[in-house]
């Protein structure tokens, strides 16, 4: 008699940003002559790059003749694909990375899932609070997490609140905690829109080494930083001992649709002699086939002298929303974080709202959708993120829909 | 101190195919003037159909375009394809199949090698010997299969031995076997080619039935079938209660290198009246961001009436290299199997020549790469695997080649 895991009916409800949509679907349906701006979730709404389109048309005429025609790719990435993040993204940051420590796939979503399959299943994680909440529910999934608690945390995972207190920069654990094996850490961070210094990551990186931890780098939105703060963990010493990095083309070149990530496994990380870099290779070469090709052609082009001069106005132009949502915000006197070197606004609520609270107001009252900050985690509560990702139109108005209303 | 997940440690070698990838990498740098047919690893050579190539040309318009322009997909796929593989995929074999009992992935291979995430750590898993590696490397990778043998055999899987005597069908294990918890189907068979009819399958359906397994079955070749035989096992009666089934347009419409497959988890499939639909949604939702945009459409397109035609035209081309294989084999006396209704053709080695001594011999003498039969398990062995998916010239001349040779 077959069993199911038993992990996953452990999870409660369902994944934030399905319920979110369910709200919002009843809303359109009872109110179908309100218009509604959305800045919940964090999808891009600018086209792709003409560098990018031109690129993907003629991958797709590769595709219509036989002479061209590429079938299945190397499951690991495609080298031209893999030279150019290690030239162009890396190497600008000063930052050497060999292409077979380099893994492209559909997705860094599908990355910070997976990561924890090459490692023991009962590890020991910690994350951040408020988190990305697919850290929490893979680890929930994976068996990881213990069982989840009327607080809202799982009894096996360590929190590292991210507060007003301290700058939503997550403290080092006290030496009389025992070390977590794996740490997650996202900067810029979704969804507070913080962002760490490199005296801050150093004392991460050395905490993991010091302690054999491993670190999970989440840079999905370095390319929004422009201040001088570190774009990839391995602008730190030590880091390539003990960490990986996951970068995405989500935000960065607007793939959320067409789907492409990549992810660092630095050969120095070891454990007990055994290369992580292997085991990755040997998971992902087992249970993935590779990102589509076209997808692949697309990324080269992103790393073109054109495709870099696109991406960076697009990026400009959502880093321009994120100035126009703080300002506004700031402007009625509210406590607004983030939204500098990030796409991401974390803002107080207003009059004591609790997060679903200020949700259903603003979806009702105002006609924009956010994300409540109670749904990152308990020490979100109280919180609300508002993302950059609109059109300047939209972004514009929500604000000063929200500005009539309060 | 980080722990790796040591069910990696006790996989054997590396991936089969990479090995073969390295076995003719060595050849062709030793013998750059050889010319090699490659008729092992199941990759097709024929360009995209026309109204694929005109769907991917639009889709990536759209992406071009702000009012037209998609970001983040449905998790588990798009509405008009989840539609379409109901009405046209499974309509026309006169089955019901609800849309969202649909999973749209990135390949069969992803979700053949996550399905186990849903279920318990320590399930018993029965599969094909021999069998798709994929089945058996991820379970050893989730701690399922136990500890691997100098047999090559892992210890705690049951093995289905699938030979000439029993014509390559597994036989339905005896009632002082436990019953496997998961059951590991694929028909068309890969690698042997073999086919099962609806009276042998209904005997896998109602044994899963009476013990509570759950049937994986793995369709992803049953676009290959000419003859009177289910190409799904939800043509079978009790099936919707017992079995999942994976597909696959890889070898339908020559996607390998753009990715996309299917899922089919039928509602009427509990454990504890738990639906197992609804651990594979949250599973793909969290885990996984839905598959490239511009696939999608291209699958869409498979679907049309146009598209049905061409990729039919492209199927026959296939099934001609398989009968020109099968049919110049069978000419030299040798014992040929499958190839019929399937478009891999599985041999007997001729002279007792191991697999992959036989492989050795036909990379280095004729320069024609197969896949050694016993990379499939341990039944493979003497045995060698040609597929159908190369160009008809070369597939002519590698049987040219072999005639010669021997």
């Amino acid at each position: 008699m077959a069993r199911i895991n038993e992990n996953y009916t452990r999870l409660p409800g369902s994944y934030l940003f399905s319920d979110i949509a369910k709200r919002v679907s009843a809303f359109t349906a009872a109110h179908p002559d309100r218009s509604i701006i959305r800045l919940g979730i964090g999808d891009v709404t600018r086209p792709l790059a003409p560098s990018v389109i031109s690129a993907l048309h003629q991958a797709v005429a590769e595709q219509a003749d036989a002479a061209t025609f590429r079938g299945y790719g190397p499951e690991l990435g495609y080298d031209f694909l893999r030279q150019k993040i290690a030239d162009v993204h890396y190497g600008r940051l000063g930052v050497k990375i060999d292409t077979d420590e380099i893994f492209v796939s559909d997705g860094a979503k599908s990355d910070t899932g997976n990561i924890g399959d090459i490692f023991a299943a009962d590890s020991t994680v910690a994350v951040c609070d408020p988190v990305y909440p697919v850290y929490v529910d893979t680890n929930a999934m994976a068996g990881k997490a213990g069982h989840y608690q009327s607080s809202g945390h799982w009894d096996r995972i360590l929190y590292l609140p991210c507060t007003q207190e301290n700058g939503f920069i997550p403290e080092i654990p006290s030496p009389h905690v025992p070390a977590p094996e794996l740490i997650y850490l996202c900067f810029p961070n979704n969804p507070t829109g913080s962002t760490i210094n490199a005296i801050d990551l150093q004392d991460w990186v050395d905490y993991a080494r010091r302690n054999g931890s491993v670190i999970f780098y989440d840079a999905a939105y370095e390319s929004y930083i422009t201040e001088d703060l570190p774009h990839s963990i391995y602008e730190i010493e030590g880091a390539r001992e003990c960490a990986i990095e996951f970068c995405s083309f989500s935000k960065t070149a607007g793939f959320t649709g067409i789907r492409l990530g990549f992810t660092v496994v630095p050969k120095e990380l070891r454990i007990d002699g055994i290369a992580l870099n292997s085991l990755w290779a040997r998971r992902q070469s087992t249970k993935f086939n590779g990102a589509s090709y076209l997808t692949q052609r697309a990324g080269e082009a992103v790393y073109s002298e054109q495709g870099q001069k696109e991406i960076r106005e697009t990026i400009a132009y959502y880093q321009d929303n994120a100035r126009v949502i703080r300002e506004g915000l700031l402007a009625m006197g509210w406590s607004v974080f983030g939204g500098k070197n990030a796409p991401y606004i974390w803002l107080k609520t207003p009059q004591n709202l609790s997060s679903w609270e200020f949700f259903d107001l603003l979806l009702n009252k105002a006609g924009v959708v956010g994300t409540p900050g109670s749904g990152f985690g308990p020490a979100g509560e109280g919180y609300f993120r508002l993302t950059a990702f609109g059109s300047a139109e939209n972004t514009a108005a929500a604000i000063e829909r929200i500005r009539t209303l309060f």
